[in-house]
């Protein structure tokens, strides 16, 4: 789980700003450009290849009115931010700044809502669990909403939006009939949705752990708190300031975000919010079992010592008084007694007897 | 008590916003609405069966006015939210928004207040002590308030409001000729008040862990404190967003509701504040108690220590001492000794003498 | 000190709102009403039975003006807050909203501050030092302040008041010719001023247990640092809420709180945040004794285990060499040698010797 | 140490507010009056005894007005605030509220600005370093500006003004020209300045007990620690709240401070949070620090216990097997055996090599 | 690492304010002044000597306008803050306030935004690890953004800035377009973004450091984590108010920062708070891997005082048993049985069976 926090992060210092740098995993593919446009009435679909983007003709075209002139939205989805001339390409045709595009290709980016006016800039983190190392894994998904067109740029093809493509061939819903502040919202509230069941898996984790802690204290288990805490932390970083950027964007004032969209983002916003409070509340539980841990380690330990010093405190003694008759004094008058040996054995049983009732009125027993 | 933390809260990621998906309890039973209308001269009662909601008679129609011209109110309470086809015709029928309809049907919400313009709609939770599991379980109450009519949708029938319908049957104090916004602080108020015993049976068993750690620290002392942390940690978290959404209420500038009903909203939201305050107080003593536990394991686990120290630092020498005329040699003097033996006890019984000296100046006696 | 916590605060759930139920020390005595009447010229007391008040003479009826013309002071002090007749006539009088009747019936409240336009309704909780069992105790004392008169509502009686009364009649300082907000701050500064004789008492006690931690760590210690920190947190929870009462009512916009009276609020504002101070400084002196307490402990066990392990570390070898001149073998050709015996001394002697100089390098002893 | 949080802050309580009662060190010197009077051209000093001030001659008589017609400042300053009759004189011929010269007199005040309208009460302390008893002291001193004048009042002459005097009376710099807000401003900033060399001195105490971790483990290292956090928050309680208060100066819109006297107490208020960084950021060292020497003796702990356990382990099975050819028995072959005693041997030092090699595996060793 | 908080930081209390004291690295070395001025069209450098600043001939005059008309940008770069004469000619010719002065002259500055109307003053925290002392060193550099001119001050040169000298002379990119506001956004993120390397550094670390958790718990590991923690403490204590003095900035409204600037602004106060939440989230894995050392340790313990409790509860008794046949009674029947002595050896192996079995079931095995 270590890589988690070494991830290189930084471009080389000193370059100009706006340069596009990928940072993020090496990808050698070439990126993969989705272009959906749709109004009310219709739905097209077709797929550009990332080297053609510069091309004279352009794939890029905004997407025809409906027939009762309300205007369609483009969504062009982007899975690879390591070809910085597609970005640059991109970024002309949208007029992006090219702060903006230098975020895009850095995969480090903390979750943010930047508002350039003509344009929304929003980093997301699209989270999903891999069951082979068993931890939880971050992909940066950004979003530009602009009028009339959704950019989206995706480290990996993230298969969390094909719902959503399903919604909008099936023109089934507002969707088709909303515009792109609203497929952004749709986007947004897959991305979230998704959150839960990762919480499901933790919960069930926290559920054995916490059975763990009665039965057997063992060292795994200890490690398994604190890599989940540490998970957790993991999660509030990427989720957090998602939250902040969600309740920025409903009460946003820019005219891209429509007062309806403001509603569905409210609850996608409240939806992050029960994530971050189940993430608090199993942070909560995950510092008791830590200290419930410990005590449970002091009340062994304190067993260990009382059975050790219970066996030292009865045989110490007893094993002094047998000692000291293996001497070889010649003058010894008890070796000669007739039942010296078996009155000893009587002092010996009576010696351990008075320990026990000790220990047993001291509660040690 | 860890199912608590593993409730499944989540739908099926993907689905279209203001799907209606039960989340919850599972439950068969046909859902009863209980349709109370009354105003300040009368009142009638009618339940309606889950099923008939949507046949042509209209059994959600509003109260009449009284003779003096005031609007009548409608209380529609209806027990279990399993039902999808039950929500929407009541959506339908209030003009409710799908996000609504879809938090009501979740079990797993937060509470909270959302303002709608034409109706809010409040999320509670109603609180009970099993004495079976001795633990605290919580049920979701959603509140929807709108013109002239108040709709409650619980997942199992709940008996704390009784006494308001007693009271409204019996038509006495302000809550007849009142509006439906103070039949709603009515209903709030009587489930913050159900908070209180149950405050009070965690009061006791403060008082009885408190007295535990005097007498004896056993694991289930610790056990018990670490439970009783995590309950208070489960009704802060149901308690405390509900006192935020009571403050934003009772300021709340919809014309839903009425100054004078603000004031009283401000009770309960005193009230709510005195139960987190209470909670936030048993926190700090368990805390409190927890640190104790450990300084007492540390206190009683030197005394163990100790006492093993001092029968070890007793005895060993002796019995060294015992061993050495225990030994063979042809030439040793001192067992010829005419009074060796003798001699050597008293140099023994000197020795531990001197020793527990020692051990009483050291304070460990 | 455990009842501290467990005190019955619920009133039966489901009652009406505004229903006046006692809830505190169970009282027998009739409440008893003293009535003052003043203004810069003149000042008239009686005493009114709780039982009388509702008849035809008005007991309550306003202090007449002074010759100049300005209106007097009512101050009507109420000893007894458990006759729900009594504060329902007096409610009547005053025009006092049900809910305030409800809340000054109920010594369960925290501190607190409520503007009813027409009146100011305020909490505050006298403290004093029970010298028998060692504890601080708290009761509720409620004001009501309304034109010309101030209503003071108390558990029991409390002669904090009395230095005030005196003032009174002694016609010395500002406080005849002021208002009744005046009166309220006067009452309130003699409460505060009685919180720093408390602080004194517990000033004292950490003394003697800073002092105690160095010379002896008993249990009882330990005991008494979690005991004051109780009472602590006991303080704090009492007069946090009135600070902030008191910082409200300072910067009230009510006309019944005059500037010139805000100027001696902020002073007594100022007087109950050092005493909060004090409480928090109190507390991390506290925590420090606690960390102290276990270090010490940690640091004991070290030594204990030092001893044990030096002793057992010189004679268990040496035991172990002459319990090997004590076997019976046939064939021990040291047993025979003539010095054997005074040479296995000279080896236990210098194999002590070692073992005391390793130990002394390692900062053993 | 303990007697600074003991220290007596309460008057006693029933007494009418702007009763004016000295709380702090009993002093028998009749304070001393030092009177400045200065303008950009000319200055001119005369020292006023006490007892004097209520004379027919006028000692505090305003500053004369320079050429240019610019207005003198009066600086007074009074070494000794326990003489209740000075106080009122002054706060007569002032106009001080009542209320303030309480606060005056009573030493136990927390730094606070006050603004009156006509004047600004500032209360702030004056630390000093006392080589003595190794700790930090604190004096109260009060400033009341008023138009054209400054009043400060100290419990004991404070020598650190003498700077400022020499400065005014060279007439070098802005003060001369400046108004009495400015002096405010210079004397103030000679006090946080005297901050920083005691800031210094623990620094150096840090750095030694960051060592003596490193070298030795005592108890008195132990103490020293607690202490020093106990002198953090002892600083941090005199400094915090006036840094509060400056703060609050510096942005007041009073007509008494200058904006460009702002300017210049921004500096100051600067220097102040500087210095509550520096205690800040030694309180989190000193907290690790704790931390580390609680994991050092339980590094040690483990060490000693280590050391028990190796030499119990090996010495107790080889005195087993010693023990057991001590024994009587008549019918013991081994005894007999030619290289039986020989043999043992090797058994016994098998057993230890292999123990040995044990605990080297274990990297005990 | 201890100088770091022991560096003497004050000046010599008492002095008059604006007094230009130097604090920090004593330096022999003339200061270095490197003037640059340019336009969008040319550029010139040139090198002054500290001493000729103030000669006739005026090495600060401003750069000459573009072709356009608009203005050129001078950046003066000073290399050294020791020399008291230069700093106040520079101040002369700029009109620098004393107090700027002061604190440019102070290396002991908190990172701040001051602006003064005229020019805006900022400290910022230039820091570089140091492979030496494998520890992170600051120097302070303060910048003066004025009209059409940009002072920075360095105690010692700085090479961060040669990539945007580079720029400046290799004239791509916006800013040799730009003004001198933008100019030092090119400064401050070339800073910002050298802090990246840094944390990457203390990754790896990290990374080293949790491994050596699981490997071997040595006492080394121990102080590296206290040490690393000290570390975040110092940078956070660096980077934090730059941060908030760069949100300041981004949002001031002095007409010295263009809208346009601003939004890079903007972007460095995003790479600060990257660099603060990586910072955070390390302090919390540090924090996690105190507490597992902790416990780690405790566990380790446990297993030692297992093994030391085994091994006593075993042989203790065994020893006792023959230790009683060693006893030389004359009277003992059971050292004449024929099978005694092998019937002894079969009880002692049964009773060391039955121990194993004991904590075989105890799980001590």
């Amino acid at each position: 789980m270590i890589p988690k926090f070494v991830k290189k992060t930084s471009k080389k210092p000193g370059l100009p700003p706006g340069s596009i740098v990928h940072v993020g995993r090496r990808r050698e593919a070439v990126p993969r450009i989705a272009v959906i446009r749709y109004n009310a009435e219709a739905i097209g679909e077709e797929t550009v290849d990332g080297r053609l983007v510069s091309s004279a003709q352009d794939p890029l075209a905004p997407a025809p009115s409906d027939g009762a002139g309300a205007a369609g939205v483009t969504w062009i989805n982007i899975d690879g931010i390591h070809d910085p001339a597609l970005l640059e390409a991109v970024g002309r045709r949208f007029a992006i700044h090219p702060l903006t595009l230098e975020d895009v290709a850095h995969a480090g980016q903390r979750p943010k809502l930047e508002d350039y006016g003509d344009y929304l800039y929003l980093v997301a983190k699209m989270l999903y669990f891999d069951a082979g190392d068993e931890a939880v894994h971050a992909e940066q998904v950004s979003f530009i909403l602009t009028r009339g067109a959704l950019l989206s740029f995706q480290e990996t093809p993230v298969d969390v939006f094909d719902p959503v493509r399903e919604r909008l061939r099936g023109g089934k819903g507002r969707i088709r009939g909303a515009g792109a502040d609203y497929l952004l919202y749709a986007l947004l509230d897959a991305m979230v949705d998704h959150y839960f069941p990762i919480l499901e898996v933790f919960g069930d984790r926290l559920a054995l752990l916490d059975e763990a802690l009665v039965t057997d204290l063992e060292r795994k288990t200890l490690d398994a708190i604190h890599e989940m805490i540490r998970e957790m932390l993991f999660l509030r970083r990427q989720i957090a300031p998602l939250r902040d950027a969600l309740g920025q964007m409903k009460d946003a004032e820019n005219p891209l975000v429509d007062a309806g969209t403001g509603l569905y983002l409210g609850d996608v916003h409240d939806h992050a919010t029960q994530v971050l409070d189940t993430i608090a509340n199993f942070r909560d539980l995950l510092a008791g079992m830590l200290d419930r841990y410990l005590s449970l380690m002091s009340n062994r330990m304190n067993e260990v010592m009382k059975m050790l010093t219970m066996i030292a405190t009865i045989f110490i003694p007893m094993t002094f008084l047998t000692s000291v008759y293996g001497m070889n004094f010649k003058h010894m008058p008890e070796l000669d007694w007739r039942w010296g040996y078996f009155g000893l054995w009587g002092v010996l049983i009576a010696l351990a007897a008075l320990m026990l009732l000790y220990f047993k009125r001291k509660d040690w027993l």
